[in-house]
């Protein structure tokens, strides 16, 4: 049954949210709707105008046989700047300070809204860039692995400091806190990422960099390559071991005086946005 | 400036797949692109038509000066026949099978579409009831537990096995893991949930159950409620804790003979779709 350009645009939409990334062919509609690809053709141009509107994300249609549609979520410099001041509002408390000047972030780290909107914000920067996996270190990170992932439609994978039953053979490595100058150790599952994956780091909260140190090397040891690292938040520290990252929120509670707690802007404006 | 009623229903239908579970006021529909009630309506008509059609959704419109309109993620039995018959093929692999009859599901439980989809299939049975919070335990409950989360647009929290220092105060409570009659300890941030909260319980893996009753437990510590358990898989038990609980797949690793592993149905059939 022909299906009225209505109810095309209405599930095209829905379906291409649910496949970022891909390239699906005209073909694949033009059956779906029993339309014909000229239609398909127009349809699509609607779907790209209101992206391109709401800044949301980028539709690219790629000519001839082997071509087809491909859809980048994407978040404009507005909305990001609307968003992380909201965050910076949220975590401006001083009741999220805990002893050690660590911050609790974690209600916001469960927070289905938040991660969405932080996956798009962060894989913005990597619109053009192939990625094969996201890698994140348990615990905290893997929310935002999982919603980077989600918008890049690739998998993540996750570093432990332990070697579990459920996991098989493992690959671990050694690697210095950056504050404490400990060796820690940790591992990933061998099967769990391929040789020359490109691989995105995520983390949620980096000081002098240790935890994502270690990730880049067992990267390595995976004969992979990392593409870049973004974090949700950067505290302040003496050390830093890594240079090449982005974060959204930059978090300072080793603070003298009355204030508990300082919360402004990381480098993403800069980094995303070449601002 | 009026927008047109093919650009309305790509955003409309792209504001209300990122707000599943939530009241949309008509108003705020109409002004976002400046057109009369009546249209938004129409154009809300088209879209119910088109989740109704693919099973993927229910659009409930509620009249009057509070009223709005309430989507709802849902998976229809067909879909969700399909998607666990793929991951029982896939799990049906004796390379799974680790030392200690463990099974390796975190490439499955690391790959986006799988996450989406098994959250939409889990949250179906749960369209009509209340829920305020989606718990889990770490580490290979996370990824389930805020694909959950997402389609509920409700917070997901993280019990963990000992207190890290940035969560702050924390609940604990002893429980007995089912296989192994071992007391251990789970401990969940004081501040991630209020009094009385409905939680939904959602983990990787069941054997007795002796995780998911410490959760029980843990929730009624908090002076909430559990109104449901959701596993991806169920593993052969002796012992089971629990009886109420939905299933994806069962997965047998204790066999004699030349089978490694054995992959069938869960329970979800009979509790999600009462077949």
């Amino acid at each position: 049954m022909k299906i009225r350009r209505a109810d095309r645009l209405v599930d095209m939409t829905h379906y291409l949210l649910e496949h970022p990334r891909e390239l699906v062919s005209l073909n694949f509609f033009a059956e779906r709707y029993e339309t014909a690809k000229s239609s398909i053709s127009e349809d699509l141009a609607i779907v790209r105008r209101v992206y391109k509107t709401r800044g949301t994300g980028d539709l690219k249609t790629y000519p001839g046989a082997a071509g087809g549609v491909y859809y980048t979520p994407l978040m404009g410099q507005e909305e990001a700047e609307d968003f992380v001041s909201g965050i910076i509002k949220a975590v401006s408390d001083d009741t999220r300070v805990l002893p050690g000047g660590y911050v609790y972030l974690s209600d916001l780290l469960g927070r289905p809204d938040v991660l969405r909107q932080t996956g798009r914000l962060l894989t913005t920067q990597y619109a053009d860039k192939e990625i094969d996996a996201v890698m994140t270190a348990a615990t905290k990170g893997i929310p935002l692995a999982q919603a980077v992932a989600n918008e890049l439609n690739v998998p993540f994978v996750i570093v432990r400091d332990d070697a579990k039953v459920t996991e098989g053979s493992m690959i671990s490595v050694n690697y210095l806190t950056g504050s404490s100058k400990r060796v820690e150790k940790m591992a990933l599952s061998k099967r769990s990422l391929r040789s020359g994956a490109r691989v995105l780091i995520v983390d949620d909260f980096m000081k002098a960099g240790g935890t994502v140190q270690g990730m880049q090397t067992l990267v390595r040891e995976f004969g992979g390559e990392v593409v870049g690292t973004a974090v949700f938040a950067e505290g302040r520290s003496n050390v830093r071991l890594i240079e090449d990252y982005t974060s959204l929120l930059h978090i300072d509670t080793s603070l003298d005086g009355a204030e508990a707690i300082k919360v402004s802007d990381g480098n993403y404006l800069e980094r995303i946005y070449k601002k």
